[in-house]
């Protein structure tokens, strides 16, 4: 095949503007390693005049990115503008439906409506590419559908959004609080103006909804992520944890047991000799578990123009070469919505920080109401001294069930010499997965 | 495609019997994700009568693994029987010139012979997956070929042999010599009654000969690869290493200057932050850095039944979705051999290690040397005192060419009051690569 791969982009912020970068640049790289040239056919963006440094000579502009969508000169839609709906939605569909092939960065998207798109998708007899959705430029999407695709996957897990685990990393390497340290991440631009897309866990939630569609072959749902973000995170606990041989990540997790798939996203207890623990600043970092390969792990950058362009272009090479893989690496007439399995029936360990009257008598009270929802404590530390007045109590736990844990931590908090909601942090073991054989 | 994928495996050792167990294990898995039945249809091994725990009723066996090779009624061959030459390499190079691709674990025989099987396999319209060639069950040839595609490769270096670094590892961890350490690893299935191939480093520069030919798009050129093994590291190496914030890994390396290739494998002190520096016991890890994605790493195991086979039978997927990719990731026609770039052109940093008489001067002596040769001392240590008698020196260099390195050792060996011949671990300091946008 010497035929060019004509290429129509849509979005030229930061992420369309790498892409166009690295097509400009590895023009021949990219011509030897699939044989044929690829060719920028159109782009569109909300502005011709802003200045972004390309040179757009010999492309098309197109002011109307559905027009370019329909254009029967273009090969593949990259679809690098963002947002769930609107007009992003409507440009995949509208390219879908005229038999194009979609790349695309757009998380948000597909989380929601990563199910219909598939099967618009195969009806068309196209795919949607979207590793630049997941993880920046690590491969793990091609990990997941292609690399891996001889096991059961027993869990995948990982750190998916930089912005929060920069914050976490500063918090830990300073001392400082959540506001100061995000406050400073939003002047050096790692953090947006409005920092609750990441802060909050949202788009890390979209992220693993996305993973475990791939890793399950099932339709993403968002809906179903249990969701808890970092505000709450403290120096307290920061340092509390390394203390305790961990270290604080946001972590998204899916797994998918017989009761049904659980999905979530909360700040987590790593052991600091976890490879998953290493990853630090901006980087994300992916463990996938299967059945015969034991435990994978992938790591790099998470975002930025440089790393999401390798991703989209990835895509593009795979086009190019003719491969077409099913959007969630199943066919999709066979794509199921997962069942949810509820967050209280979670099992894992927790670590619980209360603030409590220094006085005889409040542990045993709080012992017994971990008693009576079968919690057994693993540790417990009790270090300042403030005769009736506030002390901080660290415990940790051994395995419990999340509903039991809520429920104590309800009647924890409602004693009169518990001064504060109580705080609870997951702790993730993370043994290492032996292969089957 | 519902037409059944039809895989004759040659070789039912630990690998063709993992690959067996993997197919029947995961039958309604494969064919929900490839949409096609996968069919063990005949294998071969040298002995028919061996206890092998797997039910072999419904397929043929092929006493003559050629005539498995030859068969109509056979898809793709599955080459798990290993060795650069002889069997393997007749029944890959029938197989080819049937017509039918080719899946192997065999590093050897793509190392020596790779680039004339990538030209047979495309002469004949097929391919030859080899991601079980490399790194066990760990994507990375997938990575390198697929996901990283839109990069130049600046580098790639990993720790490619499980053996070496559990020997490497055990060392550290109770401070004791190779010998002992490799008894217990051979005590313990982690080493080969004869170990030479992989503590030699041979079996690594197999793999980083293939990991360089994936990278550049070039021929595997193993003969040009320089090749160290582990043997002379000690404990005190080991320990000093430590103290200077060190690990002491077997590194393969590869990079493309404009020069020619840089391909080695030699133990290497690498910064106890670096992510590579974590990947311990018998797993293997593997860095690649793009000048888009900047770093990317790559960890699991790297040997056993388990691993191995996932990595074969991704590639079994994607033949049976119909991926074909070249096999060194461009196409036969343009593989070119590498220009080697010679060992004595590398240039990086370098621990010495000395044993000298403990009297005035003799450092004098050694820094003159060292300082007719442009190599500048970058850190020294001589800590314990023994009059007139032998004390360890040890010193870290600045950047320095391999060449003038070499030298200047042979004189500072040469030396009357340089008790034993001096040792060299080189340093790879590997900061990270960022992105170039």
């Amino acid at each position: 095949m010497t035929t060019p791969l004509r290429i129509g982009i849509a979005g030229l912020g930061t992420v369309g503007g790498g892409v166009f970068r690295l097509l400009r640049t590895h023009r021949e790289l990219l011509q030897a390693r699939t044989g044929r040239p690829f060719e920028i056919r159109g782009v569109s963006a909300r502005s011709r005049r802003r200045e972004r440094g390309l040179d757009l000579s010999g492309v098309e502009w197109f002011d109307d990115p559905l027009a370019l969508a329909r254009h029967p000169e273009i090969d593949v839609v990259c679809e690098l503008i963002g947002g769930s709906e609107g007009i992003a939605r409507e440009l995949v569909t509208t390219a879908l439906a005229h038999g194009k092939p979609v790349v695309t960065a757009n998380k948000a998207l597909l989380a929601h409506h990563g199910g219909e798109l598939a099967r618009l998708a195969e009806a068309h007899s196209v795919t949607i590419g979207w590793e630049a959705a997941v993880a920046g430029g690590i491969p793990v999407v091609k990990a997941l559908r292609e690399g891996l695709a001889g096991n059961r996957i027993r869990r995948v897990y990982g750190i998916l959004n930089g912005t929060c685990n920069y914050i976490l990393t500063q918090m830990r390497l300073t001392g400082r609080p959540f506001d100061q340290v995000l406050a400073e991440a939003q002047r050096l631009g790692y953090a947006e103006a409005d920092p609750s897309f990441d802060v909050d866990g949202i788009d890390a939630a979209h992220k693993l909804a996305l993973l475990a569609a791939a890793a399950y072959g099932l339709e993403p749902d968002f809906a179903a992520v249990h969701v808890e973000g970092i505000r709450h995170v403290t120096p307290l606990d920061i340092a509390f944890a390394e203390e305790l041989g961990y270290r604080i990540k946001l972590l998204g997790v899916a797994r998918l047991t017989e009761h049904g798939l659980e999905q979530r996203v909360h700040p987590a207890m790593v052991p600091h000799e976890a490879p998953i623990a290493q990853v630090e600043g901006v980087y994300n970092g992916v463990t996938v578990e299967g059945d015969f390969v034991g435990t994978t792990v992938y790591e790099g950058r998470g975002a930025g123009a440089g790393p999401t362009a390798s991703a989209v272009v990835a895509d593009l090479v795979d086009l190019a070469r003719g491969v077409r893989l099913p959007v969630f690496g199943v066919p999709a007439e066979e794509l199921r919505p997962p069942t949810p399995l509820p967050m209280s029936r979670h099992e894992g360990c927790y670590y619980i920080r209360l603030q409590v009257v220094d006085r005889p008598g409040v542990l045993a009270e709080i012992a017994a109401i971990l008693r009576d929802h079968a919690i057994s404590i693993e540790a417990l530390i009790q270090r300042a001294r403030n005769p009736g007045r506030g002390v901080p109590i660290v415990l940790t736990t051994h395995e419990a069930r999340e509903g039991a844990m809520v429920t104590a931590l309800d009647q924890i908090g409602a004693l009169t010499s518990v001064l504060e909601p109580p705080r609870m942090i997951r702790i993730e073991p993370f043994a290492d997965g032996d292969p089957a054989v």
